[in-house]
């Protein structure tokens, strides 16, 4: 990689507890103020990939949430998330940050045709990109997860898509018209919530057309992280899982959000995969989300596993994850960004499989194993920084057209 | 694979838990009469391995103890190890291992040297290898945990041993006369504790001449078989374990043998080197293994890891585990044959470090991370059956001189 | 106590787990076949309270399931419940309480009013009664849990109460129905589910105006008990408890009659309660049941408790319970038989207060304290051996008119 | 009780954590900067009792540690001991109680005997006193645990002590040598550790000499406190506990004096008794204590609980604790502090057996039942509160024979 490395990280939700971690951590990091733990891509098997710097990322994004970055950032202080003095020390990158970010899509309600609104928040991204002199921008949806979606045939094919969005009628859920717009900007698309975002025929064909790669479902942070170390762990002693249970506890805006029991269905859905693909059949057990408003920015998760052994023999496996969700998600979204940045500029189009190891749902895959995501994605990314990459299953890739501001205005 | 599969498994310690159970087991598996969970080898990837049945095995060993295998075997189902009918129903196979233990090492009083009692416990093999027309047997170790061994100048190379093993003082632990033996009598050695075995350069010497591979050490059952799915999670996202502590509460007579705190160290040591390994450096915490009369053959363990999250922000996991460690190893010590023989059979000499995933403290490789362990198994296995096995690290492998009884008696 | 204690325990759901294992537990514990461990009456504070002896204990019931007691009982044992030898050991005596088990209710569908059913109902307990020269009969619902009843104007009063039953619409919900029965013929009642059972001004009347105690409601056996335990420690610490949540997993009969939302909601409130009348106000969190047929008559909860400490500093317990709830239930349904009718025969009469001890929501009182509980029932059970009761409160006593078959027939 | 309250707290180990957190919560307290959650004595039940009143306190102390009170406070603010910015707030109060330190008892090495170094501790005790103008000091032992002390003919008398004490050579340990000052000062002394303290006949004598009441031992602030609420409840079931295991990990001062293997025996030891005490009998388990430095002021204990119930069935408990160690002593150490200046008050004289509710170890009774004990406490401080003490078991109380500074001169 050579030249302006000059990257934008434009976040769906910017003013969220993942998406405020992320920007003050990235400020702290740069300015040597704490830790990158948590930083898969800090991890030595990274370091040829010819990824862009925490230095050369820029922040901006879509909310609206009135709250300010800095104010946010020290409630995230208050509640344990990023040690009590960062706020004040990256107050500047954050304020900064902050002047980037742009109302989301709540102008609907002005009459707009879905088409009308996205061409606006391309616009934020253009300008964005184009104020900043960067070579790309990636989005990442880090915003509160939505219902699960109603497919419809508009979303199966790009031309009846468009059709369909100039009609007045909403068509795409937010996450998708936030990825239509980020494709139509020439702007690559990670999705890390469990929402529809760019998991839609129409919008990968969008997606090829403007020759980028997207990447998603639902970044892989907690309890579902266990999940897919441990299923392999009891397929692999053919010890026969007989049924996986899970309570989770949670505050904060997330654990708020999940209360909502239609939001809280594609939460389960996704959080039960991992278990139901590893082991090849489904197996026995709830996952319940609980809000206890009093936790905070913490979580606390409890499974407990019970298998049967040799001559039928019942065991059982319970484990405890303690942690804080935005402080575990932070640094995976700047790893994402980087490895999509640098993916983009190798030219790889289409869904992203080797990034499954973030997810816990993840595009053009079904395999959970942690390890093996692991090893997929290390020896990618090493090929990625040879400049001979390794065609990742699922994942196109041709000469990339342009790297320039200029790449997704075509579209 | 041709002809006759009839294979010896010889047991030391065939009177313990493990060992009743994986007869029974076999017995079990044999009639039909019970499930194969938790056994690796009968996993799709190793239905091609070319690996002897349950119907060719053959059960012998030493043990010192009077206690019948019936006997035991009726107390195991008490215990819950076994279903509560399943002594009865597999009773004559049991009655005929039975007959066929011999009475271990204590004849040493007699005030032999360990020369003589290796000839004598080498002679009970070819005996045992000729009464039943076995094409090969396979020696396991699964008699209680010796305290560490005093290394010697006699260990580091075999003419050196052979010499001392005359002088008429004891310069072998158990676990290494019986390997001696075995090597001797032209057997392949396994060693599912963490005693010292073939773990000597002398005796690497003694199979390398008589062209045997051997395994181990001290089999991954409960709690480190989690640990070696867990540590390399935190690695591969780089969350820095602070410290991982660890009590495992059990009965049974492990738990009364590693209530002797000399025999725990080996245990405790052995325990602990999947984190610091995998982690690559130690970690701060203790191991602690408590005799737990009531909980007769059960074992609950529970481990707690706190580690540092993005910015050093600290979370932390538990994680309990409750099962039979008889019915977690029995079946690894039936795979642990099957493999060896198979092994033995393809002409593999020396350490076999493809095993690795099923030992706490594996021969010729120093990695811990499960399913890179599970992979590299699998091709290995997948080799032996395509009759072109790919080499294990640390493993030579060359035409094998015969697998006639008469093979090691020259040794 | 004086002369014959020949004492009927009438078992309502007499096929269930509950009831199998108490009938089964009384046999083994007269022929010393097993430890009375789980007993509260068999501890030594008990020991002068005048109580019939296992041995003084005839069990009859009703349920509409077909399968036998013995056959019930073997089941039970293959799931751990009872020791596998016990229903071979104790065959006779389940035999016998099998032959006087009646079908229950579902005799509605003939066409009959819920007066009709009741006298139909109470017939079976007078003919038990006199059949087996009874002097009294205790009657202990141990039924599936119901749904909440609506409550009825037909419900404040007796005269509402009988005028109702006779009208051909169902008025009462079966465990009322079966307590209606019970009291007209003369039969203390305990109830040991949550549902509504005696408690309805109507059958408060009924049982003052037949001069016979009752008892309930929903037996206290595993996560409440605890419940109440911890919850008095809180308190008396002024550690502010600020959330209490908890999943229970269980199988058997029970976990499928749970799984039924409906079901549950009684359940469920039941077990929030002790908690918040302990504490004296709402906490948050959430308690879920969950079905896992695989865990048989085995029950898993775990609960998590986070609490404020002194300077606002935030804490947490949890803790798991593992337990088979039909062998915590069985000791306390013979301990509240044994105890109601000494409560009969020394004249109580209405709700047993001093019985909170047994109950997640006990009658005439809402201390749910459990030391304070214990010591309640220890100084009544003391009174009472010694002839003097301490009046318990909300507990009415006079003298008894007559303790003979004959006293419940004018009912 | 009348006019002034100033009641002076003397704490030995005034700069550890328990001294600091305890000193700056109730300058917090009074200042109506923080909760009083975890303060016994302000629940309703001890409104009435006469205590004096946070403001009424007046802090000092020994301590051998240079670090200042509020640099102290500044590592438990950062160790999340107490809010972050309460060190800033109550800055002038921890300065003033910092004045009040002098060194303890390290001038020994200055070829003093005992007797003269207790002359100059209760010198200090005295300086105190009078400097502040307090009504009486009570001096509370929160120093580190020492070692089990061997028990000596001179610990059985007073005379036979103090003839000792004169000899040269060391006859009593620090915490000891502390109470003999205390007493000898007319100081009321608290021992919050398992230490030796006041518990020898000698001491006991100078007690009742003096006129003073006195209490300990050991804190029971987390995994003894749940033990003390959760024993009673398997006893009162006649649930059979078969093993109670337990292992916490701890950080901090407290933990790396307790990895001292001779340090930890005392505290073991204490720790086992409630189990043993209520029960009635040794119960199968170890206990561990870990020093795991990584965990800072925090402690996780977990503890494992097997029992058997009904016909011999084996169930399991199992809880964690996650607290910190000091915000739940310090607002003990208040209470105490009140408590025992009320008793002197009151002429209370020997130990105090009605505060066995905070001890592990208490004195004067044996009974560890956590909801006794505090119906006991509670009975005890109303009767203190209305001029009528009620008479606590081992307890003597007569006419107080003035509460002025002088009183303890004599001595």
């Amino acid at each position: 990689m050579s030249g302006s490395m000059r990257t934008g990280v434009w976040l769906v939700g910017a003013r969220g507890s993942v998406a405020t971690t992320a920007v003050a951590g990235a400020a702290a990091v740069r300015s040597r103020l704490g830790t990158t733990a948590g930083c898969v891509t800090e991890l030595p098997d990274f370091q040829t990939a010819g990824l862009p710097g925490y230095g050369d990322l820029v922040f901006g994004g879509h909310d609206v949430a009135a709250i300010t970055l800095p104010k946010r950032a020290e409630q995230l202080a208050h509640g344990g998330v990023v040690p009590p003095d960062l706020p004040g020390l990256v107050h500047d990158d954050l304020a900064a940050a902050d002047a980037e970010i742009r109302p989301g899509t709540p102008r609907v309600d002005d009459g707009l045709t879905q088409a009308e609104i996205a061409e606006l928040l391309a616009g934020d991204l253009r300008s964005f990109r184009e104020r900043h002199e960067l070579v790309r921008v990636v989005v990442v949806n880090v915003s509160s997860t939505e219902p699960p979606a109603v497919r419809s045939g508009a979303h199966e094919s790009l031309p009846a898509l468009e059709e369909a969005l100039g009609s007045g009628r909403p068509v795409l859920p937010p996450s998708s018209l936030y990825a239509y717009a980020a494709l139509r900007a020439g702007c690559p698309y990670v999705d890390f919530t469990p929402s529809t975002g760019a998991r839609l025929p129409a919008l990968d064909e969008l997606a090829r057309r403007q020759r980028l790669p997207y990447a998603g479902s639902d970044g892989k942070t907690g309890e579902t992280l266990v999940k897919s170390a441990l299923a392999p762990m009891f397929a692999a002693r053919g010890l026969r899982v007989l049924a996986w249970s899970g309570t989770n506890l949670l505050g904060g805006g997330d654990g708020a959000n999940l209360a909502d029991p239609t939001a809280a269905v594609s939460k389960t859905v996704s959080k039960e995969r991992a278990v139901r693909e590893t082991l090849g059949r489904p197996v026995e057990g709830e996952v319940h989300i609980d809000y206890v408003s009093e936790l905070g920015e913490q979580k606390t998760a409890w499974d407990h596993i019970l298998f049967e052994g040799f001559l039928g023999v019942r065991m059982s496996m319970q484990f405890v994850w303690q942690g804080y969700d935005s402080a575990l998600a932070a640094p995976l979204v700047l790893d994402l960004a980087r490895l999509v940045a640098r993916a983009h500029e190798a030219g790889e189009v289409g869904p992203l499989a080797p990034l499954a190891f973030f997810f816990k749902d993840p595009l053009a895959t079904d395999d959970h194993r942690l390890q093996v995501q692991y090893e997929t994605l290390r020896a990618w990314a090493t090929s990625l920084g040879a400049g001979e990459p390794q065609r990742g299953p699922g994942t196109d890739r041709g000469p990339h057209p342009s790297s320039s501001p200029q790449q997704g205005s075509p579209a």
